[in-house]
């Protein structure tokens, strides 16, 4: 795509995470920080014809917000929790918000606004980000998890973002762990994210606490078993509940196995975990690392660094300043 | 590693591919095609201190098999079953030469050879020999698989060989297919080439056969269980032997489970199946593109081109000859 010229002046970009509720937006400084922050619904309601538009409206409410001129601002970056055919920059595929699907968005909302404008998937931003100025800092080959709901998977291969063929790669929360294992929310079964993510370690916290096995977890959700979060398994592992425990551990083991995998296939220097069960901290990293370091071979164990990611989920909008100042640099 | 440099005339690379017993040696030209074959057994009775030696002269006895002059050789590349450290380009790990451990082998023969000299992973070869004039001419990104007695992985991406952050990416052999699975040659558990390798079939048919499960294999390998080899399988499925049928089926199923993670991953436009176990053809083929397109992510799967490699047992020494050739270009 032909990317409208920024004034190199311009100091700032705008970036937008779209989430399946809600969409974080950001002003981002050439040495990524955030300058101004405001957040929107997601436009999931709306018409396919209508996505672009309200896009370019949350734009200018954040020009607004932020005082900024357009002459100001060297582009947009739009990430989205789904793919993008990076031949044709078209949304392929984008689950939570459907009504996204089927158009190349960064082109239309470009010719609305007149600034470069760019698309790109939720866990490559946060790669980018973590890269950027978090944890990955100086690091040429990483592989950033974000472990949510779903988990998803940025890679950074000799300090560039790998898109793969067509801008699907890094769908590592579906590499296969158990061949027979539980129906994935892909349609697969089996996957990595059927059996580690938030979602993962919910259901299956939830289907034994209905099956009335003794747990803190009940109480804990005031005895709401639809209320039990992935958090909650965390907060009653520490205290000790032995279900959460046991769930817990089974899910760990999973995630560590599958990075084990991802090592040895990748051979990173870096792991990092970001995503929302990242915020379990060292009760999630202690024990990724102790699987990873078993079942990965040992050269490959020996040489990667796994840590905690550090830009939470301000990682997303980051990622996408860079791209637009990335873009800019390269302008005559 | 300062290269010696090669006359700019030379027009021809030497190229060993060291096998556990045998290694492979061969005169390749510029455009890959293979002028001069030659065999050795593989040096592993011999001290350390003596491999390089040996290398030495398996060179200049190719020299005079092809009645060479060094003059006319570009370079040598020696292409090994082992993870070599890209940092310092020691042998860190070779387990069925173990005498070869612990070495700068090419800057070694280099100083004897006054050659400009390489050192590659075997599966990182043949990924660049197909790549080079093989199945993946063209293509950007495909990962190559070489399935033998174990299961090893060339990546080629971006349009190069990707080694990771220390060289020792593409260990796909070990990704995990199955947590609790059967122990692997690597220390490991649960690998894929301790499920899907030449290996792997091998021995599950052995044990079910000493078991005494009735199967058209034992009369194929004349009353001898140590007889039967992954070949006899394919051989003894084709006949429609339901023992050799089902080993097949499972092996199958968990390369193919294996290679859709892969496909998740990596989103290549290719993955090329290559080494011994690709000589089974279509009876190999057929059911990991059924699997891979029911495991893998729609949109990726539909995309991937599942194909056999080109070269057969050549792919090793034509992709060494290719870093030769490349190296000389890049020379002043």
């Amino acid at each position: 795509m032909a990317h409208a010229k920024a004034a190199a002046s311009a100091r700032y970009a705008i970036s937008l995470d779209v989430g399946g509720t809600l969409t974080k937006v950001a002003v981002v400084d050439r040495v990524g920080r955030i300058v101004q922050r405001l957040q929107a619904p997601s436009a999931h309601d709306i018409a396919r014809e209508d996505v672009p538009e309200r896009v370019v409206q949350i734009v200018h409410d954040m020009l607004q917000a932020a005082s900024l001129t357009v002459e100001q601002v060297a582009g947009v970056c739009v990430g989205i929790p789904g793919v993008i055919d990076s031949r044709t920059d078209f949304i392929v595929s984008c689950p939570n918000l459907t009504n996204w699907e089927g158009m190349p968005l960064a082109q239309q909302v470009q010719a609305k606004l007149g600034l470069p404008t760019f698309l790109e998937k939720d866990a490559n931003e946060a790669a980018l980000g973590e890269h950027w100025v978090g944890a990955g800092r100086g690091v040429d080959d990483l592989i950033c998890f974000t472990i949510g709901t779903g988990i998803g998977t940025g890679l950074i291969l000799r300090g560039e973002l790998y898109r793969g063929s067509t801008g699907g790669a890094g769908e590592t929360g579906h590499i296969i762990v158990d061949k027979d294992g539980p129906i994935c929310n892909c349609g697969n079964w089996g996957c990595l994210e059927a059996l580690a993510s938030a979602r993962a370690i919910t259901h299956k916290a939830r289907a034994f606490v209905e099956l009335g096995e003794p747990s803190v977890m009940l109480a804990m959700s005031d005895g709401d078993v639809q209320a039990i979060s992935a958090e909650t398994v965390f907060k009653a592992a520490k205290a000790g509940d032995e279900l959460a425990e046991r769930v817990l551990a089974e899910a760990l083991e999973y995630l560590g196995v599958g990075i084990a995998g991802i090592v040895n296939a990748f051979n990173p220097e870096m792991v990092i975990l970001g995503g929302g069960v990242a915020a379990a901290g060292e009760q999630l990293l202690a024990p990724v690392r102790r699987i990873v370091h078993r079942r990965a071979r040992r050269l490959l164990a020996e040489h990667v660094q796994i840590v905690l990611a550090d830009l939470g989920s301000d990682a997303g909008v980051i990622g996408g300043a860079y791209l637009v100042f990335k873009a800019q640099e390269k302008e005559p």
